[in-house]
């Protein structure tokens, strides 16, 4: 068996580790004669899995207790409607428009409250993060929206918006687990599982408690946070398969890669492995602001959209896979999250000054 | 290692040759060096994976063309406000109150429309399915709401009823797949994934196609059925595993029960064996009118609260797991769904037996 390298922007690299261990549980799950995915969730086995994983992904992040972590369905495509329909009150909120996911958050929020642009970087493909002006925030929003890492575009905030009491919500699906975060400067940050946290399937969120319980009648109950916070995530059968994998995916961070701190130190000798290999090109080069540049997304080009396709088809023959971007940036897009090995990395980078010398 | 009878209301058991494959396949899926969990939702192999069992499903139950087949996350208590908020025109819906799911599709529909229900057998704890008039029916209702099979009480509809033009909605998910149906009598038919069909994570919707795209401007696009009509259950990142092990036991259905009609032999031939046990004991006893007996879950009692909890408690020990009864009911409940072997159920009568022997 040959694993290969996956760049994918997500669903994307598992842990081996995580993967040897639930191959290894499958049928038998620490001798209960069942698999994980067999089990009653109500059962003393699962509550152990679901209770394990919200606990260390407490401690992995520092989650303050004044917090509740939801483990949801859905994707961070239903978070964009259970934002506004939660945090809805005086009915305004703002958003800053760094991409496509950005701009989805921002239109399903239309579609609940008044949304507002404060500001965009669509004029050069969100190659950048705009400069955000005190001046432009709503002190009465009832929530200010970025996405704190743009898997298309890759770009990130180095910085956070200070929004002094409207609550920040980040999307961080794609940046989740990569590094340290203050949660406590954010009113609710969510993401789906399938980069960094474990299989699709899974939406986490973690959320200041005094912003639960203010949504009104007409929310669907599922769409309520309050009915997940009241229910331990256990309201209905949570996707346990993927909240499993999730707890292992915690357990080799804090075993084997030092924690968050650690997988810092390790996604930023990655990263900039990467970006030192494109900086020193005279084909390749990043698209992306260097001031702005993310930690998980590398998008680059060669110049040539002929050999753009030939780059990634033989890089796909030697075993880096999903190179292709975006179709809205085109060329090349690197993903390379906790999962991907600094080998990955390091043999991309070979086969890239290969190719180079090849096709100079 | 020691598999266990897992009798679990769900999640619950899996097919074991479904269980043997994702291991082997866990690490490598088909020699593309990956995971079914890391893959890309974009990739050609994860194409195959979803349009594989998308066609198996509609194969399998025959699903005709003019129905979509969605594969959505949420579980069934989605589907209790997202039927409503797609459906309603006129803003009016029956409801047949069967048990507690039903009559939690009863209150969320409230949220949405004037909600009717034409019948309700709380009256004796939901141990019978009530008999329907016509003239209860509202001709003008959005539709006309069952649970086909209770799994809490262990009842089931033997007859369909007759629902004229009003789209016939059912929530199947602890029977679906247990043996062939008309689909062309349903407008509606939804299913949590987590007792015939594959892990928990996963709901299936199918739907006929007129009543796609009703929705209000109101509707949150998740929530939308459209909007998983017309990306093929790929609008966002789908619960990719979970299809993938849905696809394995479709397979396993077809290559090794034959097809709907051998399950519901099997099916058939399992459940004949556990109530003859029970109406031929002189300790235990079927808490549900004969009449109305479900295929998959079978509640049953012996009288003394302490005798069920022995059993339990012994039955457990012997391998015989997750048998208690729901707290509404008491006592204990087998649910003997498609994964569960035909040992299991003789294994289990030969257990009660010698316990009855022993405590008469």
């Amino acid at each position: 068996m040959a694993r290969v390298y996956n760049f994918s922007a997500g669903p994307s690299m598992l842990p081996e580790p995580v993967l040897r261990q639930a191959e290894e549980e499958m049928l038998d799950y620490h001798g209960c004669g069942q698999s994980v995915m067999e089990m009653s969730h109500r059962s003393s086995q699962y509550e152990e899995i679901i209770g394990g994983c919200e606990s260390l992904l407490r401690q992995t992040m520092q989650i303050p207790d004044d917090y509740d972590v939801l483990f949801l369905q859905g994707g961070a495509s239903s978070q964009f409607a259970m934002v506004p329909m939660n945090l809805k009150k005086n009915g305004r909120a703002d958003f800053v428009l760094t991409g496509q996911w950005a701009k989805k958050a921002y239109s399903e929020g239309k579609k609940f409250l008044s949304a507002h642009a404060v500001a965009d970087s669509s004029d050069k493909t969100f190659t950048y993060i705009p400069k955000l002006s005190l001046e432009t925030f709503d002190p009465q929003a009832d929530y200010f929206h970025i996405c704190y890492n743009n898997t298309i575009y890759g770009t990130r905030f180095h910085e956070l918006p200070d929004t002094g009491r409207v609550p920040l919500v980040a999307d961080m699906s794609s940046c989740i687990l990569s590094e340290p975060v203050d949660v406590s400067r954010f009113g609710l940050i969510y993401a789906g599982a399938q980069k960094n946290m474990g299989p699709a399937g899974l939406t986490v969120v973690i959320i200041r408690k005094e912003l639960v319980g203010n949504a009104g009648p007409e929310v669907p109950t599922m769409f309520d946070y309050k009915t997940h916070a009241d229910n331990g995530s256990m309201y209905n059968t949570p996707p346990c398969y993927a909240i499993y994998i999730c707890k292992l995916v915690l357990e080799w961070i804090r075993d084997k890669m030092g924690g968050l701190s650690g997988m810092k130190e390790y996604n930023e000798k990655k990263a900039k492995l990467f970006y030192d290999c494109l900086d020193r090109s005279q084909l390749f080069k990043g698209t992306v602001e260097p001031a702005d540049r993310s930690l998980m997304n590398i998008p680059f080009i060669t110049g040539s959209d002929e050999l753009n396709k030939k780059f990634i088809k033989e890089a796909e023959a030697a075993g880096f896979v999903n190179l292709k971007g975006h179709r809205t940036v085109g060329g090349m897009r690197a993903s390379i999250y906790n999962a991907m090995p600094i080998e990955g990395v390091e043999k991309l980078c070979a086969f890239m000054k290969e190719f180079e010398a090849k096709n100079a």
